[in-house]
């Protein structure tokens, strides 16, 4: 067991069978000297791939994108979630269905900040069904960029979006993975 | 003029006379060197204040926050913009009038993660008018908790935001002061 996945079971809680409360330390509130060790496992894996950029999106990957970038020593940009008057000119945009808020958004790029001379680095806090990370995918696929790794804090591996990704040939590593949980605990594996 | 007045001057952009973008190293891509010099800054000024969190707003303050709160060896805890399912059991709550979105929302955080045991210094990219960060003020006040400092990157002073709440008697700092800003340049001061 490691660093990340004996923090879960100390300050993680389990609500309602399916739902991983780590507000305490990931999303909410965050413990920036995780988030550091987090970043310097990512950047020991991937630290001799190139990676000229970060890649997340709002709002708790940019914590975890951050702290990985200065391991990296690359710029983060992360991808925005609304439709602000700030973005303005060339943007990539994706559909991706939240769970979380039970509705379907766009995520939004600014072109000037992603293209083919990229190699990107991407990162967020949970890896489900893959629906947002499938959506920063297709983001850097429009921008021609090479994804040459994907970290991830927290896989619920029994959802299967992972697993579905590696098929296709990405390079994924979740620091904590969940072969299962419910009310009496969290199976990893 | 200082590190973040100098890269506004390289790199920031005036729109329309009054929006200055500077989305190319704070708040859509992040130049996380940058963020780190900020967050020393910060801890220059405010790092002897007995600060127990650093206290922000999604989704750019994040990445202030997290980059500040390393020097200070505390926790970042941030409030979210829209209720989400994560997000249960009491929160505090105000109202902010957002001029980037065109609209009213909620800033909502955790009663968990704020309380009056807690020394805050709030920080944020931005300081104009002030309506965000009165909300965050809003939330202390609530909970209770002491605000022994603000630290912004970019005021724009002929806003008035800032010097309300210093006449309110709080200490803020904000690194790059904008004193007028037109099509032809900026003036800091």
């Amino acid at each position: 067991m490691n660093f990340l996945e004996e923090r879960i079971l100390k300050d993680g809680i389990v609500k309602d069978g399916s739902i991983l409360k780590v507000d305490s330390f990931l999303n909410h509130q965050l413990d920036v000297t995780l988030l550091d060790e987090i970043g310097k496992e990512f950047h020991k894996i991937y630290g001799d791939r190139g990676i000229t950029k970060v890649l997340t999106v709002e709002a708790s990957g940019i914590a975890i994108a951050c702290m990985s970038a200065q391991h990296f020593g690359v710029p983060v940009v992360f991808a925005k979630k609304a439709k602000s008057k700030n973005i303005e000119g060339e943007v990539y945009t994706s559909k991706v269905m939240s769970f979380t808020y039970g509705k379907e958004y766009d995520v939004t790029l600014s072109k000037k900040f992603l293209s083919e001379d990229d190699t990107v680095f991407i990162v967020d806090d949970f890896l489900a069904t893959g629906k947002a990370l499938k959506g920063l995918l297709d983001i850097c696929s429009q921008a021609g960029a090479n994804v040459a790794g994907i970290g991830i804090c927290i896989e619920k591996r029994y959802q299967g979006g992972g697993d579905e990704l590696r098929a296709k040939g990405y390079d994924i590593t979740s620091l904590a993975r969940i072969a299962s949980m419910d009310e009496n605990g969290i199976v990893f594996g």
